[in-house]
């Protein structure tokens, strides 16, 4: 056997040291390639602006709603890469987001009548804003089946609060924000009584029934909204849609459209016809034009009515304060869209063909001069589209949504019927092109497309239906991304994404270099609350306290062990696990579990969580990292052990010994002198080079000697041990080092690949 | 306002036949687009292998675990877009996963002890096998947090069964098929006593504590896993790894590998040196080798033991039988990794530098001649490494999974420590190639290269660290799947896929026209139980039944509405609705979700489903469509009245009327007849070219015509309201007709969009 069982020592100096094979390329050609996958130059000219090499970052990152996944979606363009899915509404284990006591306590925020709701159908992502500019602050997703709203926070890619609305059962219309994110705005969609848990019949539906929209209030510097400071705005039982904030000379003022202001309500099974007949027998619906600011001044000075504990301000008042209008709009729109400079809005009928551009001048002008065509059955002032149009234009069928270019009066608008893509000039009134996409659009979007300073390039279609473009993978399909280049006169298509997980609806994208997020929390950190975490512990100060039937664990985490190994419980307790990562560097993120106890926590580095259970059941329970943490992460693991209760050991029983002889020891500690030869031989190539001008490799470099530094004082003990002869103890704990040496080498011989891959240059 | 409130309908003429603006490119040529973003020709290179145009499908799909998300990741290759996420352990509303009663019954089949588990730790997938080749039928999946195991039907792909291990608490070694997939392979890991909920003491270990294996029988027929023909072997509590089955000459074998086989008990908390030290501190495991089929027959037979009323074959009965033995290999292996020939086996071990190709020619020959260098302390004959070697071979530090090409004797194995892939020639045992990867990749994969017939070309490297790959996305980064070329000599790095959500271990990738999954079902299917759902409806049989305080809906879905549109209830009753989707089209799937009641359903076409809740809360709950479904999906609603108990009408109400006259009901009627001028002519264009020669079209247009049909009847229904001066009803059945034709005209106008744009020919 000597033969086989070769000693690692010698290998990891010959492995450590030895050469990457130099990159070298297959002697197929570019035209070989083409020929054999049979691409056209235009194919292979999309390839060139959508490929990103390894290493490289693509320019833009987009925000996309998970539709009934509940989830945020996170995206790169021009590579269309998905680089995350984030828990918002959904619990996810990988993030440990409705597992552990931190992310818990923020979806119980979302709790509805005192019941959790484990899931959401997520609309309309709004990334925050200052001066109408994307600030890639903060993120705010709305959800429409149970009316909620909820606050990301860039810096970690982490939800951090929801919110219920107080008064809607439903609503499709948020979030949109305000030029210095002072609101959120949420806009009702199914109209019903506002006061909870209460029932009208639907034949009282134009009387009990109403929609509304509400400002919810954004403190920045806490990165919360202030659910206090919040309020509504009652509206008619018209089916609220989409919403948009003024910006430049229309800020103060935001915009609502809605649909079925027939106020239809159908009954196919009792021989009526459909709502899809009822809600869209007119020729127009109604745009709501609200004065945000003087409502908010108006519920300061008290003029709201509390329903269900929330400042709503009745129609009555806002009628009568002269803060409400309605125009009508084409039938069924879905977007109204502000223009960059704030003068415009556009709004786009489903079931009409055109698109209408108003004018916020003329607005007001009408809403000064007290020029109404009429009131609606409420009393709302109702001013014409003659006057209020600046121009409508021809686009085509089932118009949708509307973005904008970074040149100036350039607008695209879907087409959900026709399945394409209009570009045209608003200012002009005129169509310029078209593009077919693949199939039935709902939502565009352009990079920072609805600020108030887009930045052209790429459009992105959100298409519902991929029908044929992908390979099929059973009857749910994916729905389909094509990313457009923007950038000419004529629309190119450049590329399908298909959307492996959730029904997105619409989607925000912020130039990369605005996004700062962090890689590692201050230590002891409860990423929730963005707060200290009272279960933290530094190193060597793990404890497990046992009170009565409750036991609380204060642990750690670092490649590769969990402090502590063993957690003793009697049948019946209360068990209570904070962990802390220890670990600085990049990527370290530990997992961890209980075997069949279904709790799961993702701990990144410096993140302090929460995890509490009953230990119910009577038995030996296995717990581990969850996460390929490094090369001993299998053995990254422990055990809970539940004993009977009034279980108490036989005298006898003693943990079993291993066989290790002085010769192991000594073999150990050799191996950890000759290890130690190549992690300096390593170390002397890196500092021969400029490797402080790569920061990554500094990262790598930073950790790699936080690595061999917790090999202190474990020498002293091996060799105390030794002097004792306990060869056991003294060979494992001479292997601990080895242990830590292996993962320095790990580090180092990445940073060495990463120097000579990147043109590291000799330094004196 | 005459002058802006356009008729739709002449303009879904000009519209609808308007041309799609051509595609036309931009001057930007493909050297101007390498400068600008910095390409070099490689990327080129590798960009033009990786690219697949709109439309164009990818020639191998990827199943891939996804960790501690609980699901499964489906991509393609060489695109590397990831197509779909499926529901396996995690409840996933999106797809309805957990949230309707037919995907409740398959998670119910995975509680343990009683209760609901609602997470996994997937690690191992495994396509089902025919004679040893991939029949892309069924997807097996594990989790090793809860020990249990999924049965995926590639056919639909949804999860259709889960079975609880009965007598692990941890396992981490499934799943692998035998080579007819007779049997589902599944590995314990952390040792534990085998019977549930039973207490030993740490201190106990080496005699209390078991490891083992479970051979799941599988039923092809029905496929499902047959749990009463299911049983395991009970091993020494060293921690099994991964296994494999042999194939070929090693059919009827099985092979499972070991780490901490020094049966180490950490407790760092107490001063002991952690598990990463004890249980890394020898230079060798365990493998162990097999003979399954011997031991399915010992069971049958009556041999096994049963433990919590399974069969388990003990390790006494295994060695008096001789189906046992073990062989040492290097430390802390993960892989073992059976040749597609089946004659040779390859182990890497993580802390060795080597390979270990073992023979199992001369493994069988060693325990024919009962050549055996010891027994282990549990009395299991050991063979020798020195008799049962073939080779072995030095190729990095932190070598763990190999897999095969489809050229005879090349294996790649993944170097963890190295960040590394190694090309070798086992059979010579010679290194020929190593490509660096980013970073410290943990499985590698290649094409159906864990089968017996391998297919070259791919390869995808695992990788745990991302690192600097991608754009950061916060603490939690994701991981980095690269595409690597081995179609050549010198492998080439192709493209790097960042994984959004989980932390896949393995992927299996099968040849993309091995898969025919299915785009709907039968009208009326159960889609868990591949059964006739009881609560399905054909179209106008829909209905509500109330018996006492049960509410049941037997209701339909189709473009754009739901049957029934309101559900009465009195507050406190259990309500059950049925929904089947009578669509026939592909991808028209529905959604369904009631307001705050956390019920959601995904419907695809032909499926039934079931939701069921108590109305425990009065009030007015909307309930809609979740899928953008077409132009009128927001339409697509009803509501949920629950009143409060005993609640009467007063007589006076009734619904309120819409003010239509007989002018409204003319115009929609003039709408209709126009529209139909425009259907037909779309329809006279597709009739003039080849169109049956397009699949999708032939689809479409079906779809269409079945869209067409559905207006049969109504307009001698809104002919005999106008008889009757019903303008209201007489107008909005005539729009509903028009909801057809815009549904009708949405799928021409797509089929005639594809047929332009794919080369349609006249005929005839």
């Amino acid at each position: 056997m000597k033969k086989f069982a070769v000693r690692s020592t010698s290998l990891l100096l010959a492995a450590g040291l030895g050469l990457a094979a130099a990159a070298s390329w297959s002697a197929e050609s570019l035209q070989d390639v083409m020929k054999r996958r049979n691409l056209s130059q235009q194919d292979l000219l999309a390839a060139s602006k959508t490929y990103v090499p390894t290493g490289k970052r693509d320019d833009f990152i987009a925000f996309s709603s998970g539709g009934q996944s509940g989830q945020i979606i996170v995206y790169g363009i021009p590579s269309m890469r998905i680089l995350k899915y984030i828990g918002v509404f959904t619990p996810e284990p990988w993030q440990g987001y409705g597992f552990d006591e931190e992310s818990k306590a923020v979806l119980k925020q979302g709790r509805i009548d005192g019941k959790d709701i484990t899931w959401g159908d997520t609309h309309h992502p709004a990334i925050s804003e200052t001066q109408g500019k994307y600030d890639g602050q903060y993120l705010f997703i709305n959800d429409k089946a149970n009316p909620r709203l909820a606050v990301l926070d860039l810096r970690d890619f982490e939800t951090k609060q929801i919110v219920v609305n107080p008064i809607f059962k439903s609503e499709h219309g948020g979030a949109f924000v305000t030029p210095n994110t002072e609101y959120v705005i949420e806009a009702a969609q199914y109209a019903s009584p506002l006061e909870n848990k209460k029932f009208f019949p639907l034949e009282e539906f134009n009387e009990k029934y109403r929609g509304g929209v509400t400002y919810w209030k954004f403190d920045r510097k806490e990165g919360r909204i202030v659910e206090k400071e919040s309020f509504s705005l009652e509206l008619p039982p018209y089916s609220q849609d989409l919403s948009d904030a003024g910006k430049g000379p229309s800020d103060g003022w935001s915009f609502t459209n809605s649909f079925c202001s027939e106020r239809y309500v159908g009954g196919i099974e009792k021989g009526r016809p459909p709502y899809e007949a009822g809600c869209s027998a007119k020729d127009t619906d109604y745009l709501h034009v609200i004065n945000w600011k003087k409502a908010a001044e108006l519920v300061k000075a008290g003029k709201a009515k509390k329903i269900n504990g929330h400042d709503v301000l009745m129609m009555e008042t806002a009628i009568k304060e002269g803060i409400l209008f309605l125009i009508p709009e084409p039938k069924s729109p879905h977007g109204v869209d502000v223009t960059p400079d704030g003068k415009m809005l556009v709004v786009a009928g489903k079931l009409d063909t055109h698109v209408s551009v108003y004018s916020f001048e003329k607005i007001m002008a009408a809403i000064k001069a007290g020029k109404f065509e009429s009131k609606d059955p409420y009393g709302i002032p109702v001013l014409s589209m003659k006057d209020t149009l600046h121009t409508q234009v021809q686009l085509g069928l089932g118009p949708l949504h509307t973005q904008y270019d970074s040149k100036p009066c350039i607008a695209y608008t879907s087409l959900y019927v026709d399945s394409q893509v209009a570009k045209w000039n608003y200012c002009e009134g005129k169509v310029l092109d078209k593009i077919s996409v693949h199939y039935n659009i709902g939502h565009l979007m352009t990079m920072e497309g609805d600020s108030v300073d887009p930045k052209g390039r790429y459009l992105v279609a959100l298409n519902k239906l991929s029908i044929d473009r992908f390979n099929p993978v059973g009857p749910l399909h994916p729905q389909n991304h094509q990313l457009i280049d923007i950038s000419n006169d004529k629309m190119q298509l450049l590329y399908d994404m298909p959307l492996p997980l959730g029904e997105p609806h619409y989607v925000v994208a912020i130039s990369a270099d605005k996004l700062k997020p962090g890689v590692r929390y201050k230590v002891g950190t409860n990423s929730r609350t963005d707060k200290p975490h009272p279960g933290r512990v530094v190193a060597g100060e793990e404890r497990t306290v046992k009170k009565g039937n409750k036991v609380e664990v204060f642990g750690s985490l670092i490649r590769s062990h969990i402090t502590p190994e063993t957690i003793e419980a009697e049948v019946g307790d209360e068990i209570t696990i904070n962990l802390t990562n220890l670990e600085r560097a990049q990527d370290e993120t530990h997992g961890f579990t209980v075997s069949t106890y279904n709790v799961h926590a993702s701990v990144e580095p410096g993140k302090t969580v929460q995890l509490k259970f009953k230990a119910d059941k009577e038995g030996v329970y296995p717990y581990y990292c969850t996460e390929f943490c490094s090369a001993l992460h299998l053995e990254m693991q422990g055990y809970l052990l539940v004993k009977p209760k009034g279980w108490k050991p036989s005298k006898t029983t003693t943990l079993a010994k291993g066989s290790y002889t002085e010769a192991d020891y000594k073999a150990t500690v050799k191996k950890v002198a000759d290890t130690q030869v190549i992690i300096d031989s390593v170390v002397a190539y890196i500092t021969s080079v400029n490797y402080k001008d790569f920061p990554d490799v500094v990262a790598m470099v930073e950790d790699a000697f936080d690595q061999l530094g917790k090999t202190k004082g474990l020498k002293e003990k091996h060799e105390a041990f030794a002097a004792k002869k306990d060869w056991e103890n003294a060979n494992l704990w001479a292997e601990q080092i080895w242990q830590y040496q292996v993962k320095t080498a790990d580090l180092g011989l990445r940073a060495k690949t990463y120097l000579e891959q990147n043109g590291a240059k000799k330094v004196k």
